[in-house]
């Protein structure tokens, strides 16, 4: 009953052009602050910044045998995802698999367990987001499924889904929406440019953002040291 | 009933001066093996080194408003001091508070959640130490106090205590104590360049210290093994 | 009752030098995937490569002293694994022990509590693997035992076991197991050496491994998507 | 842009009866070892066991306002799904939302975050599934989404859906695959009992399963100590 | 330099009983949602409710010696609260403490380390909220303090100030204002029981406290399901 | 190269019922302080109380294959331990298995891994004491050893070792030292038994342990509150 889907539809490069531009935290608020993945996903190395479409790929706890399956349904421009199904911190993946996705031209791997050679990953600048770094090998004795939706950190990835990622975590878009949450990133992020040069001329938020008049109808009061 | 003090007491900038140089595990040792914050709280970058009069802030969970509110209460020289009334890892901080932040001369943030667009605040040489990095946003509907005393990663700071933070963490040292325990961690140091010297050199601590009569009054044995 | 065992036997400089070069996931999976101590086992920088003879050494909960006294017992190669008797992320171990270890040539530290001064550490180019940084400092009052056999990190360490560490983690390799170990490493990174080419080449893991017949055996099915 | 979704089509109450009669760890299994949420789901008190529809309630952390909110939805033989939108420990739910979703029929309630009033959860026998206990208030400022989709301590799951909790843990179950997962669930069971008959009496799962050839053929050998 | 605060000031008895009929999650809301403790602080059994004036107690990792010097300053009705100086689960208390604890008439233990003999403590009916359950033995060697203010699971704690502990947690009122908070918690309960009547015959919360038109002004909609 | 020892030597039937007479924490206490599994090893019920020779049975992660093979190596008063070889919490064991080994007279299960069916576990009186509770299903793919040395939560394991579990956790006791561990265990409950009812009394510890002088040695004063 394990499946591989084949040709999915990924999203338009323009559009995870701009998405890798503008990073994780605009992206993620561009889109009304959702669709993060959990805070231990973390890069193996920084700085480090990517998007492309998602190829999903589930796995059996320390059984790897699925990613050299999703490896072939990789394109240039993708990133795959692994979640395992149930939690497990072994390192599922190393330079030999990265050689392969490097050589099919996809951008970096996230994966909610465990993932190993990191020096060598650092090297060939392959980049990783996972829950751990550990060296625990894994066997090849249970398939799963390539292609369909999962969950993984906590969050739902359809394949197709443009993934962004960098320093501050991974957050999805769905494919669907990706067009718009772009141009709402490109629109925040020239807003971000004027804010930026009045913060850097000193100028403060509570006037930037008129916010003094709000805070002492909450209840807010300024009082000197005695 | 939320309060903003402002115009607090600042410790001696000659005095911060020391502890800075000096670093964490120094003014820990100086005041008596106290003061330190948890262990999860750890610097966005490395290298990094800071100290300074400490502004305080509280935030509700998953709620900035009242750091830009503190901002307004920075000076040159000192380090905000953010702490949630609920344990929250949203990402609360980012760029553009951290360009307002270093308009005014404030050294570093220390905050007992998260904080996000790190790469931006390596590149702009802005150190952070945080319970996490994650890009979840917080809304700003809640108000809460600046300049009042509050519990940060489990450590008791005033404002206008020191506050000191380096790779090894971070610790607070009570504005009234900071003096002598300046004057103490810079003997320590004094008296630890004579001893690292004949370490270098090969000589043991165990004879630098007369620690073998001691251990052999506790029981200690030494066998060669058979 | 607590014994210091002088003059243990290490294990051959050349193997160690072997194992050395092949890195911590390649002997693990060399001795047949066993051996790994805990993933929470983090260098404190990274790129950081080493393996030597152990030097085991308990120590009571917030008390560094045995480390004073494990130092005497080190020589050239050997690198120092240290354990708390009950678990304790106390910073035990900073720049004047490390300062002395390397003048005695020890290669690093694998400790199962806390480290300080890694911003020294780092420098000095003296590699650490720990639970945790965390600048407490610790007494000198309770002895415990150096050269017997010890958990560290959930694994069992004897002293003169070959212990490899690098940025995945640490693995040991029984002494007596040492030079079988090493040649199979050798072996594995022989035959890797020319799946790389192929992979880098374009080639899939599927068909160098032949795997396509055994996961249709086991239920795999492509299908395109719809 | 919130949303409440009124009267959501329910799963069949004869079928629901089937899985909680049944349990959690039988469910799972009969499904193919899917649909549970995180381990750190716990019962408030122990024994409980039940199975309802789920009306689904995603709330801000620390903002509890939403679950007066969706008790509305409920209706008997319900479960309320309440996940935050970033993770979050406070005490969202006590004894005065109890009584009104007690009144109005539902059997218990399964949160990703905290619960308080437990004693008197426990004494109104109105059972709990939740990541922590916690006094922690919260407040009511932000609004959320009733009865979409939502992912709950790692597992997606739609309003309809039908929710088992027991001592076990939780599992959900697709509304449109409840009745096929129920027959099979059935049948494991009767199955079970009669292997149950025959280990209790002495026979080993090695014969019952035939499993002695199997792992002779994965190299497994017996030998007796020296 | 450790010191031992004897003939501390205590909370008035009849404000301890109110605070102790009305428990944790009440007397947390009366004073403004602040003073409570971690949530990782567990009674070890279930129910418990206790409230009392604390005297606290500091200890170093993997030592109580200071436990058997509190003991003398201990009175009836006391609560001690134990604190170590670093992070540490080690099984500071037993049957043999609590004995004598409960010879001078005190009503419990809060320790933010961990516990032993607890199924003796059960039988004798002495509470004990604690961060872990572990039967590691200490040692008597370093000194501390009792009866200065300390950090206890993230809150501070000073002597005399009332503690209150129940199933939901432990929460701390200053004595100073122990009287006030225990006068808005019985308030608190006198209008919670009107609530109560009502929701409990079927009337919505979301009417009883006339929630329909702010949902709606921030942006609420009700739809029913396609 | 997977091994299964059969008719390991187990310890005297006398010294394990003294064992279990006296429980974790004095067995802990009389053997100096060692041997005790990680604090997060918790009962699935309380109280419960057990003590047993030990078979040992190693597992893959996600694996309960070779569980089934030690039941056939488990006698009457057995303790079966079961350690998988990469950190997994997946639900390994339940009332199948349990059933099979209370029909060979085995007192109890300790595992680094989860269990389920816990509801029916505790309505056997089969007590487990394990890391987590999950309803996670595993595979039967691969197999490990029965009765060779492993590590448990932390601490070394070998077959016919005597395990004692209770309320307070798990504590391992080599056979070769039992009958010496049992033997001072009885005499410090002995002792305790005079301790506890001179405190019972009235008597504080200080004076019974004679520590007043030690303390003021120490440094230790006593001052009133002013």
């Amino acid at each position: 009953m394990s499946t591989v889907v084949r040709n999915i539809r990924r999203a338009d490069p323009a559009v995870v052009a701009v998405m890798e531009e503008h990073g994780v935290a605009t992206v993620h608020e561009a889109q009304g602050r959702k669709g993060l993945l959990a805070s231990y996903m973390r890069p193996i190395y920084r700085p480090a910044r990517i998007a492309g479409s998602a190829v999903t790929c589930s796995v059996a706890p320390g059984d790897n045998w699925m990613i050299h399956v999703a490896v072939e349904q990789c394109r240039p421009g993708d990133v795959l995802v692994v979640a395992p199904t149930s939690p497990c911190e072994d390192g599922y993946f190393g330079d030999l698999l990265a050689t392969s996705l490097q050589a099919r031209g996809v951008k970096g791997l996230i994966i909610d367990a465990g993932v190993r050679d990191v020096a060598d990953l650092t090297q060939m600048q392959f980049p990783v987001w996972s829950k751990a770094i550990f060296a625990q090998g894994t066997v090849k004795e249970t398939v799963g499924d390539v292609n369909l939706p999962l969950i993984c950190a906590g969050t739902l990835i359809n394949p197709g889904d443009v993934v962004v990622a960098d320093d501050d975590g991974v957050c999805v878009v769905r494919r669907e929406e990706a067009e718009g949450v772009a141009r709402k990133a490109a629109e925040r992020v020239a807003n971000e440019a004027e804010k930026r040069a009045r913060l850097a001329a000193g100028e403060l938020g509570l006037d930037i953002y008129a916010m003094r008049q709000r805070l002492a109808d909450k209840g807010l009061t300024w009082v000197d040291e005695v």
